[in-house]
């Protein structure tokens, strides 16, 4: 297998060539306190070494190894709680945190491509820091000014943990169903009970202490989701003076056994009365919840895009590599007994895939962190606005279709391996084990794709799919002139035309038929993705096109032929994913439960 | 995780309502010897009875347990070897087998009936029967009467199994490459040398001894696929009474550990100068073995099914018990906390999707297996020569089509169970792992493609592919006048212009330019597939249309509310795939290997 090497050379070009955010940082005050180009330049650096020479190193072992469950207390495999305190040293944790409580303040537009890396070399070892990162946007955000002080400077630092605690085990998506509660204490804490489960990191040995934020019931709190409140429950007690106190009365009872991801530990929690604050307020803690999910959502994206680099760069090597059969054109290496599998055009087309969906993917995801830098930091009340809407439009797609396209990227990758690709040695199995979890946690893909076509699309009737549609009208009508671009701006027309389409047929349909929402979003949500990827294609085009010329790497010339693979071979996909949703709710609807 | 039930009720709707195996044997005479329809209903009777009861049961554990290796010896996980037995004393080995030697000489219309049932329990198992039947068929089809009488008869009965020995580590796809080599001694006999991997149940505890089947290359033997012969070699050499003499020079140097189907040993082979007899003619050997292959390729595409029908068994009880969130269009189970998942359109698409390729997949190696009967069988030539064909043509395409749709379903199937999914008690996401072989081994889907764009459609100038689209334009053409059929007919018929349009395309375009034959190939396997289901969904729903009127089980009229779901919901993909392969090849060969 081959060794993950941190793909700077295509973040940079895609952070600064193709989004300028450099330019993005300036305009946005708060921003650019803490981050300029040079200083951006030595984080990707440092985050590339970390992620290629620490954390990918312990990746194959560690799912070996897994985690380890005994009597309650979680052993990280060999090598994690070192390579953590890596992180902890450099601070990474808090890279995307409040500069008030220590944190870095630096963009998404940044963070994102440290978590590429780091996911990319290990999802396992990433689920630390990203679950730590996003317990403290949620605390950052919500929490009151004396819990902000008294936890987030150690987990910025990550001398802390954090740790998401939302799942029991019959409330998954529904968390209107919860059971765990919450009872007041004289002092102004609250007593935890219940049973949570699938906590990523809930128990481990890596840090000093884990901070949980449990969602649970108060006494006579409303049904349902607007019932529900956050709660910051730590392992230990933290004194008045910042020192650990005693064990809170919580325990880690188990870790799953599972498909992939195994040196991560996933902990069924047991709450006994454990002490914890409320964080937000009373009955508001699933919004509480969700603008952190926002983050972590695109931060799922990320890590699908992570391992799908992972995958293209094993399978583009074995490709090399490995030697069989000849090319349909005659010999191209007649030395030897066979040519490298790369001549063959099937081969070539499942690494084109990749490339395409990798690539399409890490602007993408840039592109939506962009809108998230700005509706954080943006002082113009209009210009935030705007990219609320857009973020709010666009997360579900960056996690449901980034970890789908992710999912076919690993897949394919290991087809490229042939039988070895199922042997564990290689890595290449672990890759689609590990990467099959993004595309069900932090809310199913389905969910991700009933957001966006129901509570995004439909509910503002049009009105933020517009956003969308504008910004690409806009680059289209920009470019109108430019001679190389003409041909992918046409297809990129007609495939945004053909969204329309299709957006307005459902907002239409669903207002007469609420099934009509539900049996249109997966197709919806790849149809979007496809559509906003020709986007990504034809601004990486334009960013290419110049340096093309006289370009001996191939990175630039790449570019152009990848984009010209995608509008070719990918984007065609539309067509039909268009047809399918037309045909409407009626062949789901109709079967009683005894006909499917 | 739901039992497994063999699915009885649709295999004998497809053997006898959609297909009339029945009439189709006693067009066989000598099928019509051993076969009735009482016979056939006693074997489907029998062989659900052993899948649900005897191997469904030990598939979980043997994921964890895995085949061991200790020594050389390897033994297969618990339960394997009493179920192995349960094989022997039904005789199932031997169920397709000639019947001068001990077989059945069963039809593989019924055949592969079993052989789904078998591999839906367990994949792991089932390949050991499988491998001993294919390894029969090659002795069959091409060993010396001598050999066939010493060895047939005790690998019918199954109390010695059978391995095909083919890859090397440098060789898999490209066996011409292979350096395992055969020298004669005086006897006749040849003294096999070389290294073989990924030898399923190569070696193992279950059965007395292990007939493998080994490609080797003579002294002086032609370079490349024209210079391989066929070896049979024994694991204990046969005394001429029949008895058990010395062990053979071989051995099992290690197994790998693999993804899936964990419960299978693999093993890495060593000869070392081991004995081994001649089967077929010298430097024929490739030939030989693909005999054997075409029916193996379909057991795979088979095998796919089982896993399939596996997903969406439990898929669909998972669906109907697990309760969360409302119906879209309000409460369906108001006394509940919150209604079962099925009641929400996006989990109906995905059982209606598996539901789809499960159905209609099960229809198509139905269909499949009716021209290798008729091929194997028939004793009018034009009739034999024309299943020929068929067979040649349509057997990449179950092969490969069927398992990518297999691996589809198991990954959706996952999905509906969320998180739950992902964690191994459920046994799900086995499925996932066990299935994503079936894309692999048996030659790698691709090349399956490869075969049937080029080999078959190309290089017959599209005479194959005419004998296919005839049998679709007589079904079309003789139920013109059933008004229920009408619509579906229109889309049919659109669906096979459009595979017609294309495969023109490809067998021109390629005779300029034969990077288009691999350019085209997987996409245009995915499109003749589709088109094949839909030619299915259409027998399926004349047959099922007059049962449907007055139906309260719900089997005929789900059949037809499951082909307009097929029709609206998955035909539609051949639309984008035309137009993908309408794209050519210059998009995927442009690139330089620097440029990829």
């Amino acid at each position: 297998m081959a060794d993950y090497q941190a793909p700077l050379r295509d973040i940079r070009f895609v952070l600064n060539e193709v989004f300028d955010a450099p330019a993005l940082w300036a305009s946005l005050p708060k921003v650019a306190e803490n981050v300029d180009p040079d200083t951006a330049e030595a984080i990707l650096e440092e985050a590339g070494k970390i992620a290629s020479g620490v954390l990918a190193p312990l990746n194959r072992e560690s799912d070996e190894q897994g985690s380890q469950w005994n009597d309650g207390e979680v052993t990280a495999p060999e090598g994690f709680k070192e390579a953590y305190q890596t992180i902890v040293e450099g601070g990474w944790n808090g890279l995307g945190g409040n500069p008030e409580f220590g944190g870095m303040g630096m963009p998404k537009t940044l963070v994102a491509q440290f978590e590429e890396m780091v996911q990319g070399a290990s999802i396992s070892f990433g689920l630390a820091p990203m679950l730590t990162a996003g317990a403290c946007l949620a605390i950052n955000a919500h929490a009151s000014q004396e819990l902000k002080e008294k936890y987030l400077p150690n987990m910025y630092s990550g001398v802390w943990s954090g740790a998401m605690d939302l799942t029991e085990p019959h409330a998954g998506t529904d968390l209107g169903i919860i059971r765990t509660k919450a009872e007041p204490n004289d002092d102004g804490s609250f007593n935890v009970t219940g049973t949570k489960i699938f906590i990523t990191w809930g128990e481990h040995d890596m840090a000093e202490n884990i901070i949980h934020l449990v969602l649970a019931k108060l006494p006579d709190a409303p049904k349902g989701p607007k019932g529900i409140s956050l709660f910051l429950v730590p392992k230990f007690l933290v004194n008045e003076d910042g020192s650990l106190g005693e064990r809170n009365t919580f325990s880690c009872g188990s870790i799953e056994k599972k498909m992939g991801i195994k040196g991560s530990a996933t902990c069924v929690m047991n709450f006994d009365g454990a002490r914890g604050w409320l964080v937000g307020e009373e009955n508001k803690g699933l919004a509480a919840m969700f603008t952190m999910m926002n983050y972590e959502r695109l931060g799922v994206g990320v890590q699908g895009i992570g391992a799908a680099e992972a995958s293209l760069q094993n399978a583009r090597e074995y490709a090399l590599d490995r030697i069989q059969s000849r090319a349909p054109t005659g010999a191209q290496q007649p030395e030897k007994a066979a040519d490298p599998i790369i001549v063959h055009p099937d081969v070539r087309r499942m690494l084109m895939t990749m490339k395409s969906y990798v690539e399409g993917g890490r602007a993408f995801s840039t592109y939506v962190a962009q809108w998230l830098d700005i509706s954080k930091y943006a002082e113009d009340d209009e210009r935030r606005q705007h990219a609320e809407g857009m973020v709010a439009l666009l997360t579900p797609v960056a996690k449901a279709f980034l970890t789908d396209r992710a999912l076919d990227a690993c897949v394919i990758g290991q087809q490229v391996f042939g039988g070895h690709g199922f042997i564990r040695e290689w890595g290449q199995e672990q890759l689609v084990r590990d990467c099959r979890i993004t595309q069900i946690y932090e809310g199913a893909n389905g969910i991700q794709a009933l957001d966006l076509m129901g509570r995004k699309v439909v509910a503002s009737k049009g009105k933020l799919y517009e956003l969308f549609a504008q910004d690409i009208a806009s680059f289209i009508e920009e470019n109108s002139g430019d001679e190389q671009l003409r041909p992918y701006l046409e297809q990129l027309s007609a495939a945004v035309e053909r969204l329309d389409d299709v957006t307005e047929h459902v907002i239409k349909v669903s207002a007469e038929n609420p099934n009509e929402i539900g049996a249109a979003s997966v197709d919806y949500t790849d149809m979007f993705g496809l559509t906003a990827l020709a986007y990504m294609w034809a601004k990486m085009v334009k960013a290419a096109a110049e340096k093309a010329e006289g370009d001996t790497s191939g990175f630039y010339t790449g570019k152009l032929k990848t984009a010209r693979f995608y509008f070719d071979r990918l984007l065609p996909k539309t067509v039909s994913l268009a047809e399918s949703i037309r045909s409407g709710s009626d062949s789901m609807m109709a079967p009683t439960v005894e006909e499917i």
